[in-house]
């Protein structure tokens, strides 16, 4: 399989509404930190991946605007969309660059700033990520609606309720008003996110992410140079990656995500994680929660509970810490905010963070067995990649 | 260095106005060619990399519409940008995941339908690839703008006149016509060229590559699959990477592209070729000719030869079959066209084939040494990427 491949230095702006700095600024903030934490200097940096999906940045190539601007011109570059898994794509990318033996180190930075366009803009060009032709236009469906319709499945097949979604959006909230950096950081309650409007039937506000500017940045290194580096190397044990049909009306259920389901499966088989109870060995884990059901099917997929039952972890708060499994000590995407190219790397930086004991105390996970996972889905399921981090170097 | 990475199969459409077909028809046509060539079926192939500037495409998932269009999915898949050289990088990509020995097969494919927008779109598209800020909104520069900057001067440098690029376009457009594939399959005269209308001072409508809608697909395989699947597997003996500055005002000359000199230097270190003169090793080869003064760049870039004496090979009609080294025997983005996100698979393509000595008879470059190269440049020297093919296995 290759080299071994470690996070070596990870860095994370304060999401938010960032017209503080433009684009390249607010990339070479995440640069700089993962720079930093890795004691590495630029000219290190053998190959970088940029994930963004773009679409309302005035730069059609922030690769090389970023490259230019952090001084990583003029090593190697490329811009990678996997609509919002597109940053776990960079890492991927970069993880494979590094396994191939070519470079010792290659970096992977997300941006993305949501706010440069209006609303509307930002809104038809999340609705069109999925199929243009069939789904938007003929039928007008928007980002949430698609949601929607997995939310009324799940709903209906197992008997969730409105009150059980809120209680996902609770907690996110609860943990991103400890995260400095997260977009949210005020905590709420059921009777406020079941009293906030209806934006596509059952969701409603505090069931959907927000619109979100921010950058992140992993720097990947063989097992020469992370031994060099650090005490701590972070190993990526294994990815798994799938692709769902574009067309939701070719999907052969609404209570799952087929892609997140199948790389899960593949990714848990690459790192040797038994998959009859993957909370055994997974300490903590960061989900795709874009719209609060995407997290209880997440919690199916990754296998944290058996179909029908992800509810139950909310219900019982077994995904809080302390619980069964503690999932999305950051606030997610729901509290922390999801700049869609720069989600990916988000995840992974605060599962190195986590897996290194390094986050704010009233939100660290207890590290027991050293695995983490992150599960970054694009589009409603048009992709998946999830991420499993150890601090175990990975058996060969 | 990992897994040895072979071609295996590729594929390459008409390219033209293929207003006949939508984006994922015009792909599938590319794919399906690559399938066959290589004797594989879609389940063979483990990830895909999809290839697309876009901008003008009205679906912002192009990947997920083709995995789905072409049955690759649910194999996990990514889109990339590169600007012009999209391609290319989605090549190299490919070919990272089978080094690092993830998977054994994996596919790049290229797609770009630009006539899907009316062209005012498409040049502002191109203009504000560079630096947008800056060049475009400051300055108001086009495209064909910052390449009439390098034409200047060189021309001022070294002497170069305007029928000397003309020449270029004339032993693109006769190669072109030589290749049922080429969007122009006409030849034409200095005389034509030079009397065509001024697009950008010193570059006429005949020095520039046309806008074009086009796919193009190559897979890559490990020693192992390769050695099952064929006699003549295609190696990819070496890949180098470079980013120029995103400001041309920060450019150290005019006379050359410093990614694609460096990215050169890189590709042939890793093949093992001898920078002092690669054209005793290299039997053919493709460069980036968006405009004519590009090919002559990439002539002295790449050294072919010595700077300032690019022009004297145009002269003596020295990179036509039989001269010191042929290029562009596709016709080049001049004639064969310029799919923005096809042109690097489809200079991969061309040259696989032309080292199976599998094109069309009148154009097929005599393969002594067994080696080709693929020079692509995306934006104006903003991406390098040049991938050097060989019939020989890489030395370890």
């Amino acid at each position: 399989m290759g080299e071994n491949v470690a996070i070596v230095g990870v860095g994370h702006t304060k999401f938010g509404v960032r017209n503080d700095v433009n684009m390249p600024e607010l990339a070479w903030e995440a640069i700089k930190q993962a720079l930093m934490d890795a004691g590495l200097e630029q000219k290190d940096i053998e190959y970088v991946v940029v994930s963004n999906a773009g679409g309302w940045s005035s730069e059609p190539l922030p690769a090389v605007v970023i490259a230019e601007y952090s001084g990583l011109a003029p090593k190697g570059t490329v811009r990678v969309e996997a609509a919002c898994a597109s940053g776990s794509a960079a890492v991927k990318l970069a993880h494979d660059i590094v396994a191939s033996g070519h470079v010792d180190i290659a970096m992977a930075v997300g941006i993305e700033k949501m706010n440069e366009s209006p609303t509307p803009t930002v809104v038809e060009f999340i609705g069109r990520a999925g199929n243009y032709f069939w789904e938007f236009h003929n039928f007008g469906l928007t980002f949430p609606g698609y949601y929607a319709l997995y939310a009324t499945a799940y709903m209906d097949k197992y008997g969730a309720t409105e009150e059980d979604l809120c209680k996902v959006a609770v907690k996110s909230h609860y943990y991103g008003a400890r995260n400095p950096k997260a977009q949210f950081q005020k905590e709420i309650t059921v009777e406020k996110c079941m009293a906030s409007r209806y934006i596509a039937w059952p969701l409603k506000l505090f069931d959907c992410s927000p619109i979100t500017d921010g950058a992140t940045a992993v720097i990947v290194a063989n097992e020469k140079v992370a031994k060099e580096l650090t005490d701590t190397p972070v190993w990526i044990a294994g990815i798994g990656h799938a692709t769902g049909t574009s067309n939701l009306s070719k999907r052969t259920t609404f209570t799952s995500l087929e892609a997140g389901t199948l790389a899960a499966e593949l990714a848990y088989k690459k790192a040797g994680i038994d998959m009859d109870d993957p909370t055994k060995v997974i300490d903590v884990a960061e989900v795709h929660d874009c719209f609060t059901i995407a997290e209880i099917l997440a919690y199916e997929d990754l296998r944290f509970a058996k179909r029908g039952e992800g509810v139950k972890l909310v219900r019982e708060e077994q995904t809080y810490i302390g619980g069964k499994i503690p999932v999305n000590l950051s606030g997610g995407l729901k509290a922390k905010g999801h700049p869609i190219g720069a989600t990916g790397e988000g995840m992974i930086a605060e599962l190195t963070n986590q897996l290194r004991n390094k986050v704010e105390k009233d939100r660290q996970a207890p590290i027991k067995n050293g695995y983490a996972l992150a599960h970054n889905i694009g589009g409603t399921g048009h992709y998946a990649y999830i991420t499993i981090l150890s601090l175990s170097k990975p058996r060969r």
